[in-house]
């Protein structure tokens, strides 16, 4: 059997029910505090606690190319990808600014990004391949491949266990890869790329559609391989990093780490993740929804609603790193307001 | 001439011209950060600086007792005002968490509750009167004690300015206080009860039908004296701390002090504030959508598109303070992110 088949772990039923419990008792209208309420209740079941807390944040940044590039689909030159890994470690980039923020610690994994060996301080660098193949001429990844990315994600969560982190935040960066994840969206929703392709980092309107013609052609290529597996989908119109993703998602919730899913790309690692292993769905918080067409789709195919809506369309785990802020108030909402006893305040309704 | 309509200070054009420009060579899609890029340029022109910043938030609450509670149109008892206050003090309500979650000085302002004298520790207790007249039956304040209540918002303000502060919140407490911002409301806009009244704090269906009906009597009642005057209407359905709102909102703009509206009642107050003097708008953020029925329409007739959307209807300025993470994370954010040029990462599109 496949490690990503293993159980989940179960979110404590106990643990929300005295979550539920204690928020009526707190200074306030009842469910007055809504989202919050809620944010804070499903991490209490999914850490086994009434007092919810995101004191040790982890946030993996995971790296790959994409031989799609070919194809002319991104606004960006695929330089950018490895320009990128030093600029997060070097505390630059947006969610290297967000994890010190947060006090989050700031893992970065490159699965394989074009170009020569090299050594970045900070970089974790592997090489399952320099980038993936053009998936509109062949397989973006083998099987074994895939395999490989899928244990990278299950390697990070297992570091992020070891470490003792209490949410675990996967980002990703790969110049085209939003190609690459509308293929798979395609694939996993049975659509066509005009449902689920956009502007990614910001291509003029000749660009998207051409981006939408190589989409729909690649789909017609590996239609009979894929036959509605996801993780065949995976191979033939994923990516490295998306993949690891995948395979982070799932550890998450077999260790019972909460995860907070980002947006458009990491939401199709979480559509697969939850394929491949539907009890992967009850360890995962949504930090946003992304200004990227398709995610809304795929949110509501998860059946999520996601904490912040500020049009952001970044990667790099930006919109769930965020989010984190608004976790970290929620925990400190439910375990510090006073309740009705303490504060002499009267909590019937009249 | 009333103080209200003193000049507001303009933004800075040239700071945010600046800010634009800085926010285009940071390491990112163009655009790509939406809201929060936006958020950092206004507050970078309303700081008159390239690094805005929200180091020294204030937060001052305003209470408010009302008359109109004789009519039964809440779901807790009038009592629960003055319990309120001292839980603001002593740590426990909502507000005072945020406050110390984002080192805000928390500021709490009696305008004028029911009950005997008092001395609690940390409340600024006023007294303009033991809460307004029942404006079911009367005006609910007498245009000199409204303009009491202006004053005391103007002297919040200008203690925030004094202690340095860089960005204010104003938040209210006042049981029965959402049946008068909506009755001001209906004034404001023109409207009748039915489009600006919602359940509050949580009455049931009935009760909500009932306030409704209290608040269509009372606009015929006072149609005469209000006569499309946001003053009057102010003074005829108001609150003591609604109005208090108001002359801090408009202190800010003449001060030069960023301020960020919460939710439905503060949002009255706001669009007093801009109906008595226009210029007040530039120097609003809006921290929140809320639950509260009604609130999407006064959003709309200032133009405002609130940072968080996460159904809370608490009240307490609670929103905006939960706003103040997102805003200090988009100055973090401008201020901290490498360009293209300190990173070696391309900046140019294909």
């Amino acid at each position: 059997m496949s490690w990503w088949l293993e159980a989940c772990k179960q979110p404590s039923i106990d643990a929300k029910q005295q979550a539920e419990a204690h928020q009526l008792q707190l200074t306030k209208p009842t469910g007055s505090l809504s989202e919050l309420e809620n944010t804070a209740v499903q991490l209490a079941a999914l850490q086994n606690t009434v007092k919810p807390q995101v004191d040790l944040p982890w946030i993996t940044i995971f790296a790959g190319d994409h031989g799609v590039m070919e194809e002319n689909i991104s606004a960006y030159p695929q330089a950018v990808t490895r320009q990128m890994l030093q600029n997060f470690t070097t505390g630059g980039a947006c969610i290297s600014v967000i994890a010190k923020e947060y006090q989050a610690k700031l893992q970065v994994i490159d699965c394989g990004s074009v170009g020569e060996a090299y050594e970045y301080a900070g970089v974790e660098r592997y090489c399952i391949a320099q980038g993936t193949e053009n998936f509109a001429k062949t397989v973006a990844m083998t099987e074994a491949q895939c395999l490989q990315a899928l244990n990278l994600g299950r390697k990070s969560v297992e570091d992020a266990v070891a470490a003792g982190a209490s949410i675990y935040v996967a980002g990703e960066m790969g110049i085209g890869n939003t190609c690459s994840a509308s293929a798979v969206a395609c694939f996993l929703l049975n659509e066509p790329a005009e449902k689920l392709t956009g502007v990614g980092t910001g291509i003029r309107a000749e660009q998207l559609a051409h981006k939408k013609q190589v989409i729909d052609q690649a789909l017609a290529l590996h239609r009979d391989y894929v036959e509605n597996d996801a993780f065949k989908a995976l191979c033939a119109v994923g990516g490295l990093e998306i993949a690891a993703m995948t395979g982070a998602y799932i550890r998450c919730a077999q260790l019972g780490m909460p995860m907070v899913v980002d947006g458009f790309i990491t939401t199709v690692s979480a559509l697969l993740a939850v394929r491949l292993n539907p009890a992967v769905r009850d360890w995962m918080l949504f930090g946003h929804q992304s200004a990227e067409y398709g995610h809304v789709r795929l949110l509501s195919e998860l059946n999520a609603n996601p904490l912040l809506k500020l049009n952001l369309r970044l990667g790099e785990g930006s919109g769930a790193g965020a989010a984190l802020g608004v976790i970290r108030l929620a925990c400190s909402l439910h375990n510090n307001m006073a309740t009705f006893a303490q504060a002499a305040v009267i909590g019937e309704k009249v």
